[in-house]
C-alpha cells in the first residue's frame, strides 16, 4: 500500500478502514530500516497512527505540520514522498533522521533541538493571519519536549495571542523518568489514570445535577466557575486554560477512528487548542512492547527524553566502550570517595552515562527534564551550598544554557564542572546535533577553564583535575568509542599547560581533544617524509598555553592547529590571537570544522569530509611545504 | 530609624508597629538617591514591605534570600548593612544596582538576568538537604520574570523534587503590557479581581455545604477532587498545583501585618510553597502612584518588564537622542513602506525604542514577555511564512537565545533581522547587563551577517541594507546618545566591505561600531605626532573584509583592532584568524573589553577604564612605536 502513496493526496484516496493496515506496513518498514541504519525507533513507532491521521485530515503542505524534536516523524517521511528512499535513512546522501526544510516541502521547520515547535508554529500562525492566508498550523510535541522552558514560553505567548493553532500533545508517558518533572507527572500519570477518568465522570454528573438552573442570576455568576471546575476535573490541564488554550482529550493515539474524528473536529475551531493524545512508545515492536524493561536494558531504546530511544547501528554488532561510559564510571567511583559530588543532567541521564550514578546515588542525582537552562543555574545553586555539582549535557544542547553559563556560573566564579559530551562530529544525527561550537563559546566565558582530553585515560585525569579546581570548568569529549590505547606515560595535568608528545623543528601541530592522537599519527607519517614535527596536546583551550605556542612558533615558524570544532573562534582562533602578538612571521593554518554544517554520515566519514582525521591533517601539514616533492623525503637539516 | 539598622538583627529589635514607619523612611531615602543616581525605582518601591517582612521573619543570611532580576531589592540593601553607602548606588566604586555575592553575605545569588531565582533557590534547597542543614530558602520573583521559560522549568523541577522552598511571587500587575502573556493575565487580572475574590468565597462555602460528610466512602473518593476544586477556585494557580507547589495568597504586599503572618505561617511548611503577594509598583512615590500613565509617559518608569522602570541620571537633565530612538523611528518609517515588516521583542518594547511601532502597528508588533528563546524562534516561524521579522533584544539578553539563533535561524538560513541594542558597555547597570560578547558569539553562527554602525546615520543605512539581505543578519549598536555628527559622504554599504576613512602607511586601525569615530579622532591626534594612519570602518565582522585587512596589513605591517566587545573571539579574533594566514610578519594588537567584567560606573568612565576611547586608542597605537619620542613628531618618510 505504501508504495502507492507518493504524497498525502494518495493517502486520502484510501478508505479510513484501510488505514490500520497502512500503519502496520509503515511499522514493519520502519523496524526493518531502523534496526539496520540506526535511528529513533520507539518514538516513531508510537506516532504512526497520529501522523497518518494528521495527513489524512489536514491538507499538507498547504496546512503546516511541525514536529518537535523529530524523533517521532519517520511516518511523516514515509507519507510525504520519501518511502522509496527510506532505506537511506541517516546514511550519507540519504534522508535525514530529523526534519529539514531542504529535504521536503512537507518539512516545514527544522527539528532536532527540543521544544521549539510551538514557537515556530505560533510564528507561522501569526504570519498566516497577517498575510491573509487560511491554512491550518499544527505542532506535534511530546511530553518530554514540553518540559523545556521554551515550549512553556510559547504556550504562554500563544495563549495571549489567541491565534488559530493546534498543538498535538503526544504523550507517551513512559518517556519521563520519575523525577523528571511535576508537570508531566501531573499530566500523564494523574489525569489519564482509570481512577481519574472515573472520578471526572462522576464529578461531571454531580456538577450537572447541582448546577442545572442556567439562567438564574445566581448561577450565571457561577457559570465561569463551573466551566473552570469542569475543565479542571475533566481535563488534566487547567494550567493550559490558564495559558489561554482550549484543552481536548486525552484520546487514544493508536485509535485511528478517534484520531480522525478529533482532528476533523478541531480543524474548525479557530483558536489555540491543545489536543492530548496518549500513545505507546515502541508500539508494534514486540521486544519493546511486551518487555519494555529488558528491551531498554540492552541500551537501545531506553525511554529517556533526548534521542535516547535511538538504535545505534554499532549496537547491532559488538558494543564498544565509549567516552560516555568512561565518564559514567568515573562519576560513580568519584562519588563514592567524595560525598559532595552531585550530578545534574537535562533528560540525558542515559545518554551521558550517568545511569549507574543515578542508581547508586539517587539522592545526589538530578534529571531536571529537557531544561538545560534550569539545570545549569540549579547547579550554580548547588555550588553555592557547598556541593560539587557535575553537569552532564551534550555540547549541542549546552548551547541552550549559554547565558546561564555566563551569568549564573561564570560571573559568580562558581565551582561547577561541565561534562560536555558529544563534542565534535556526531555521525548520523547530523547538523542539528553536532557539537561544533563548544570550544568557541565556552572560551568566551570569564573565569572558565576549558579542557579536552586526547583519550579516555586523559579524560579521567582531567575530571580529577577539574574537581580540584576552585572555579567553573568544562571538559569536552566526543561521542563514540574510546581509543583503546594503552595508557601512555604522560605529564600530569597542570592548569593551562600543554603536553609535548614529540618534538621537531619543521612544523608544530597543536591539537586538542580527540584530534591529538590522529595528529600524532600524522606526525609519524610526516616523519617518514623527513618532516620533523612537534606535536602539542594542548589539553586546555582556556587558559591557553601561550608559552608553549610561542616557543613552538619560534622554533618552527609554522603552526597547524587541529580541532574537532568550528574553525571560527575555537583553537585556531585562540592560537591566532596569540601568534599575531609576535613580531616575527609565523604561519598558522587550521584543521577543523567548517561553519557550514556537515551532513549526516558516519562519524568517520564526516571526519574525512572535514579533514579532521589523520589523512586530513597530513594533507593540511603538507600545504606548508608546497615546494616539497612528496615522493622524496626532505633533506635532513 | 534606618541609621540604627546595621543588619537584620537590628531590624528584629523593632516592634512590628514600628515597621510601617521604617518603610516610609526607606522609601524616602530610595527616592532621594535614585532620582539622583538613576536606578530601578518603581520595582524597589513596590517591594519595601515585602522585604522588611522577609528579613523580620527569616533569619538571614543563615536563611537564604534570592531576588530575581534584583530591580526590586534596594530595601534589601538598606537593611543589610548598606544604608550608609546607599548614596553611592550605581556610582563607580559604590554599591551595585543589582545583587552581587562579592558585595554582601546577604546577597546569596547574582541577579540581573531575569528568571534565574527559582533554579538557584532549588539548588540551594537541595544542597541544604544533602549537606544536612536546616535553614530556609526563599526566592522572590516578579510577575514579569515568571514569563521566562527558565522559571517555568524550575517550578516544574522544584515541584517534582518537593524540597522545602518558598517562592514569593511579587505580582505588581502593572508590569505586564496587555499582550505579554496569557499566564500573567490569568494570574493577575482574573484571579485577584474583587469579583473573583467574591466568587471564590461563595464557591468555597458552597463546596463546604455540599461536601460536609467527610468519612463516607463516596465522599472520600471526592476528597482529592474537592481539594483540586478548592485550590483552583480559591487560588489562581491550579497550574502551580500541577507543578507540585502549594499556592497561598494572594495577600496585600503593603500590609506588613499580613505579610508577617504569612511568612510566619509558611516558614513551618516544609514543602514547595508559592506565596502570591500583590504589590503596587512605585508605591509611595506620588508621581508614580497618583498618575501612573503620565509618569510613565516621561519615559522614566514605563512599566515594561526588563529594567524599564529605571531612571537614568541623564533623564533628569536634557534628554539626548539615542541609537535606540533612531532604530525605533526607522522601524516605524520602514513599516509604513513595507507591510511585511513585523517586530518581535521580549519585554523590551520600550527599552528597544519600539513603542511607536507598537502604537502604529499593533497587529504587527509582538512583545512575548521575558522569553528571548521563544521570541527568536517565533521570528523564525514568521520568516518562514514570508514576513520580515525584526527582533529587537539587548545584546546581553540575546545570549539567552544563542541556541535558537543557531538551530532555528542560522541552520535554516532564515531571513530574520536582529537589532542588538545595548551592545558594549552599558554604564551603571554593570557587568550583568554589559553587551560584551555579541560580536564573538554571533560570529560563530553559520550563514549570519553581523554588522555594527559607526554612527546613527550608518545605523539607518545598515538597517536598510539588512532588510534587503536574504539570510539572517544582526546589527549591533550601543546604549546611549547618538554621535550628533553631520552625515558624512560615505561609501554605500556593501556586503562584507569595510569603509576606508583615511589612509596612511604607518599603522592601520580597524575599528567597528561605536569605536570607529573615536578611532578616527585618535588617528587625527596621531597625525599630529607624524604618524600616518589608515582607519578602516569594518562595518561587518561577518563576513569580514579580509581583503581590506590584508591590503592594510601589507601596507602598514601593523594593525590595531578596536571594538567595544570582548577581546576574546570578536573583531580582534576575526582579524587574527585572517592575518596568521599571511607569510609576512604583521603585528596585530587589540583594543577591546577584557574578559573580566567592568564594574558599574558611567559608560564614559567604563570606556576610559577599558581603553576603548580616543585616549585608549592613541595609547594602544603608540605601543607599536616604542622607540618613538612622543614629544617630537615622527620624521616624514
Amino acid at each position: 500500500m505504501l508504495s502507492d502513496i507518493r504524497n498525502p493526496a494518495d493517502l486520502k484516496k484510501l478508505a479510513p478502514e484501510q488505514l490500520p493496515l497502512l500503519a502496520e506496513e509503515i511499522r514493519s518498514l520502519m523496524i526493518r530500516v531502523v534496526t539496520r541504519n540506526g535511528g529513533h525507533l520507539a518514538s516513531s513507532l508510537g506516532a504512526v497512527e497520529l501522523i497518518i491521521a494528521l495527513h489524512y485530515i489536514f491538507d499538507t503542505p498547504l496546512d503546516r505540520l511541525i514536529f518537535d524534536v523529530g524523533h517521532q516523524a519517520y511516518a511523516h517521511k514515509l507519507l510525504t514522498g520519501r518511502a522509496n528512499r527510506f532505506s537511506t535513512l541517516r546514511s550519507e546522501g540519504g534522508i535525514s533522521g530529523f526534519l529539514k526544510r531542504e529535504e521536503s516541502p512537507y518539512d516545514e521547520f527544522i527539528s532536532g533541538h527540543s521544544s521549539n515547535s510551538i514557537s515556530a508554529a505560533l510564528g507561522l500562525a501569526v504570519g498566516r493571519d497577517l498575510v491573509g492566508q487560511k491554512h491550518h498550523v499544527v505542532a506535534v510535541i511530546g511530553d518530554g519536549a514540553l518540559t523545556g522552558g521554551m515550549a512553556m514560553e510559547a504556550l504562554n505567548s500563544a495563549g495571549a495571542l489567541q491565534s488559530d493553532l493546534l498543538v498535538v500533545y503526544n504523550d507517551n508517558r513512559m518517556s519521563i523518568s520519575p523525577n523528571v518533572g511535576a508537570l508531566s507527572q501531573y499530566l500523564s500519570l494523574k489525569m489519564t489514570s482509570p481512577e481519574h477518568l472515573l472520578l471526572r465522570e462522576r464529578v461531571k454528573r454531580m456538577l450537572e445535577k447541582i448546577m442545572p438552573h442556567k439562567g438564574t442570576r445566581f448561577i450565571r455568576r457561577f457559570q465561569r466557575a463551573e466551566e473552570s471546575v469542569k475543565s479542571f476535573l475533566i481535563s488534566p490541564t487547567s494550567f493550559l486554560a490558564a495559558w489561554g488554550f482550549k484543552y481536548l482529550g486525552p484520546i487514544d493515539g493508536h485509535d485511528l477512528k478517534k484520531l480522525l474524528e478529533a482532528f476533523q473536529h478541531v480543524k474548525n475551531l479557530r483558536r489555540p487548542i491543545l489536543l492530548h493524545v496518549v500513545t505507546t512508545k515502541g508500539k508494534g515492536f514486540a521486544p519493546a512492547e511486551s518487555d519494555p524493561l529488558s528491551f531498554h536494558g540492552v541500551g537501545r531504546s531506553k525511554p529517556t527524553l533526548e534521542g535516547a530511544d535511538s538504535l545505534e547501528p554499532a549496537a547491532v554488532g559488538q558494543v564498544k566502550k565509549t567516552y560516555t561510559d568512561v565518564f559514567g564510571a568515573y562519576m560513580t567511583q568519584a562519588a563514592q570517595k567524595d560525598d559532595k559530588i552531585v550530578a545534574v543532567t537535562a533528560a540525558m541521564s542515559q545518554g551521558t552515562g550517568l545511569e549507574p550514578f543515578f542508581s547508586a546515588f539517587p539522592l545526589r542525582a538530578f534529571d531536571v527534564g529537557i531544561a538545560e537552562q534550569h539545570a545549569v543555574t540549579m547547579a550554580a545553586g548547588l555550588a553555592v551550598s557547598g556541593l560539587k555539582p557535575v553537569v552532564a549535557i551534550y555540547s549541542t544542547f549546552l548551547q541552550r544554557a549559554f547565558d546561564q553559563l555566563f551569568h549564573d556560573v561564570a560571573l559568580q566564579k562558581l565551582k561547577v564542572l561541565f561534562a560536555v559530551d558529544r563534542a565534535g562530529l556526531v555521525g548520523e544525527d547530523g547538523p542539528t546535533h553536532q557539537g561544533s561550537l563548544d570550544l568557541s563559546y565556552l572560551r568566551l566565558l570569564p573565569y572558565f577553564t576549558v579542557m579536552a582530553p586526547k583519550d579516555e585515560h586523559e579524560l579521567t585525569s582531567m575530571l580529577d583535575f577539574a574537581l580540584n579546581l576552585s572555579g567553573p570548568v568544562a571538559v569536552r569529549y566526543p561521542r563514540g568509542p574510546i581509543t583503546g590505547r594503552a595508557p601512555t606515560i604522560s605529564s600530569p595535568i597542570e592548569l593551562g599547560r600543554a603536553e609535548v608528545l614529540c618534538e621537531g623543528s619543521d612544523l608544530t601541530i597543536a591539537a586538542i581533544g580527540q584530534t591529538v592522537w590522529p595528529a600524532f599519527e600524522a606526525a609519524e607519517v610526516l616523519a617518514t617524509k623527513g618532516l620533523r614535527v612537534t606535536v602539542l596536546n594542548m589539553r586546555f583551550i582556556k587558559p591557553l598555553d601561550t608559552s608553549a605556542i610561542l616557543a613552538a612558533a619560534e622554533k618552527c615558524g609554522r603552526i597547524l592547529s587541529v580541532e574537532e570544532n568550528s574553525l571560527t573562534g575555537g583553537l585556531y582562533g585562540a592560537i591566532s590571537e596569540t601568534i599575531v602578538k609576535l613580531p616575527q612571521p609565523i604561519q598558522v593554518k587550521g584543521v577543523g570544522l567548517p561553519e557550514e554544517p556537515i551532513a549526516h554520515a558516519t562519524s568517520d566519514r564526516q571526519r574525512a569530509l572535514a579533514g579532521v582525521d589523520v589523512e586530513g591533517i597530513i594533507k593540511a601539514a603538507l600545504t606548508f611545504f608546497p615546494h616539497l616533492n612528496l615522493e622524496a623525503p626532505l633533506k635532513a637539516k
